[in-house]
Order: structure tokens, then sequence, then C-alpha cells
């Protein structure tokens, strides 16, 4: 059985891992096969494609890391992700489905912080030989400008 | 016995209804006869009443999104929660007493968004035939000034 | 055996402790020996001394907290943290290592609300005689700007 406490300890390495800029090790939160994307609250309450990001596998995740290294903008700015506590709509041994609110502020190199992206994740999880991957995880912004300058991973 | 995991779970449900618009749902996280306050900082540490936002039972909780929904504000803006840990005070079977820091974002319809609120809810809870719900909750603002500004519930 | 909840409520009480401006209460949450360091990312990757804030016993702590009151700078700002959940990196029964992010808004006496520090705590608990205190807690902002204007503990 997934609790809230392992569902917030993935939460947290998660957004470590991308905050800390180890972005080459951030598809291994995500089972091969998976759905990764990011939407806007409009958008997705209409049920209208994003077109921001968009991914259908472990593998498309990796190549995204691999073109934002060569596009070489990690000088440029960092996240730092600060995640709610995770509502779980349903868990049993096998998986859960939960959604958490974000607040996400960017650090541009010249020091200058903002308020960048709220939202919340809507995720699945699966188990798997007791380790805990997400199967999907749509990033819903509240604000249907700023997600069209996101670079790094929500 | 409250522990902390059954405050946490009940406050990312209450920030969820909120932020999602599902406000009719929002009474049902208070006991009939109840206490929800809005005040600042200033007006809480020198015992004044704030005037912002007061309600004593669940059916003024109930009254205050009628209003809401009439005035039609709601396409306007919209807030995302972000909510701490919360300080237990006490807690036993019956009740708890804790404290909990929030964030909370506003996002305009035109997109823009800012950190529109902090603070920290003062609440006092209460578990009923195994339900856990807010006999008293009082959002004290560190800011004198956003306040007045407040259209959605905290 | 130091677990994830115990963290966070100890985060929660050492946020609170600073936000309600009790400030004499908060060297209390570290050991008679001990570290606490504010810095930034880059002097901090680079292996720098910040020059920001640098305590190497509680005695110290409290000196700093003696002075910030003899400044008398309280009326002037106030602090809200939001923690977010800790990443546990090791933990036994003497002790855990853990990483745990942070915004804090810095709110004027004006009112005037900002998103003012970004970052990371980095923590080393001892756990004695059943008491949590930080052994070392290093203050690593995201910024290289903001951490200049600090006056009060992060």
């Amino acid at each position: 059985m997934i609790d809230l406490m392992s569902l917030c300890a993935f939460n947290a390495a998660y957004a470590q891992t991308i905050d800390s800029g180890a972005l080459e090790r951030w598809p291994a939160f995500f089972t091969e096969k998976c759905m990764y994307r990011i939407t806007n609250f409009e958008n997705e309450r209409d049920g209208l494609p994003s077109g921001i990001v968009y991914a259908d596998s472990r593998a498309m995740l990796e190549d995204r890391i691999a073109a934002l290294r060569e596009a070489n903008i990690f000088e440029a700015h960092r996240y730092r992700h600060l995640l709610g506590i995770p509502l779980i709509e349903s868990a049993d041994e096998k998986g859960a489905r939960a959604r958490t609110p974000l607040m996400v502020a960017r650090i541009m190199h010249t020091g200058e912080t903002s308020l960048f992206v709220t939202g919340e994740y809507l995720d699945r999880f699966e188990l798997t030989s007791g380790k805990l991957l997400l199967a999907e995880r749509v990033a819903v912004c509240d604000s249907t400008v700023t997600d069209t300058l996101l670079a790094l991973p929500l």
C-alpha cells in the first residue's frame, strides 16, 4: 500500500534532482513507457493539447535533457521547486493517483528571483518491485503565460 | 489520537478545494458551529477585530460562497495555496490545535502571477465520528495591506 | 531511528520560532557546539567561504540574536518561511543528514511582500536523549544577490 509519506519522499527527491541541476537523473523517476506533459489550466480544462512539453517514454525525456545540455542554458537560470503535500485520490499496493500543488521560483544568473510557475501535478504512480515510479505526471500551470518560457523540467 | 499526517492530508484537501474552484465544497471542512476569520498580524497581536472576513457558522460560509458566485468573480483570478507542515500545539483523541504557515499566489486571468498572501492558520480541529473538521480557523496575514483585496477564501 | 515526520515537525517548529519573532528561542534548536552558516549556491559549489553569516556554537547564535535586538530591526520587516519535505540522505538512531528546500518571503512594515530567498538547508541532525537538534545547518541561497540583505536568521 502506497502511503502519503512515500509520495512525499518521492517528490522531495524528484524536486531536488531538478533544482540541483542533476537533470540526467530526472528521467529515472518515470516508468519506461510513461506520460509527461506540461500544460496550463485552461487547456487542461477544455481538453486541448498544450504543445509545451510532451513525452510518452523515458527515452524521450532523456532526449529532452540531452537537447537542453546542448543548448547550454544551464548557467542562465535555475529553478527552486516547493511542493505541497500530495492529495491522494486513490491508492493500493500497485499504484496511486495523487495531485500535488507546486510553486517554482526562477533564479536568473544575475540573482533576480521571481515566482515563476504555480500549478499542480496530476500524477499516476506505479509500485514495481518495491520501487515507486511515475507512470504519468501532468504539470498543469495556473497561468497561461509563463508556461511558454519553460526550459527546465517542472 | 490526531497525528501530523492526518492534518497534512486534511490541509491538502482543503487547499485543493479552493484552488480548483470547487468552493461549494469548502464549508464542509468546518463544523456546523465554527469560527472562520481572516485578519492580519497587527490586529491579531493587538486583539483587534479585523473586519475582513468573519463567520461563526457553516451556514455563513455557505452564504459567503453564494455571494461570491453571484458577484461572478471566478473568472477574474485564481489562488494557489502552498501550505507548510502544521506545528501541533496540542492533540488528543478529540481534537487538536495547530498552526500552519501558508503562501498564496494569485493568478490573474491575464496570467500575471504574484505572491499575494503569506501568513499562518491558527486552527482548532475536532474529530467527530472519525471525521476531522475545523472548529476554528483564523488566517492571520503577515501583511496589513493585501488582506483588503481578498475575495476567495484562504 | 529518525524518520521523515520527526524532521518535518522539527522544521515546522524552527520556522515558526523565527517567523513569530521569538528569536531568543532559535539557538535552542542547535547543539551547543554546532555549525550554522548562510551562503549562496556559487560559493558553496566552489568551496568558498561566504562571509554572510557564520557561527560555530550556540553561544554565537545567542550573541547574534542579542545584536539584532539592539539594532532594533524587528519592526522593520518579518519573514515567512515555507519549507519543503526533507530529502533524507542518511539516518540512523543517532542522527541524520537531510536537505530541505525553502522559500522565504519578506514582509516590510509597509505591507509590501516579496519572495526574498529561495534555497535549501543542508542539515546534520543529532538525536541526544530523545531530543532532535541541529549539529549543522547550512542555508544555501539560490541567488547571489539577496543574501547580502539578510538580517533575520534563515
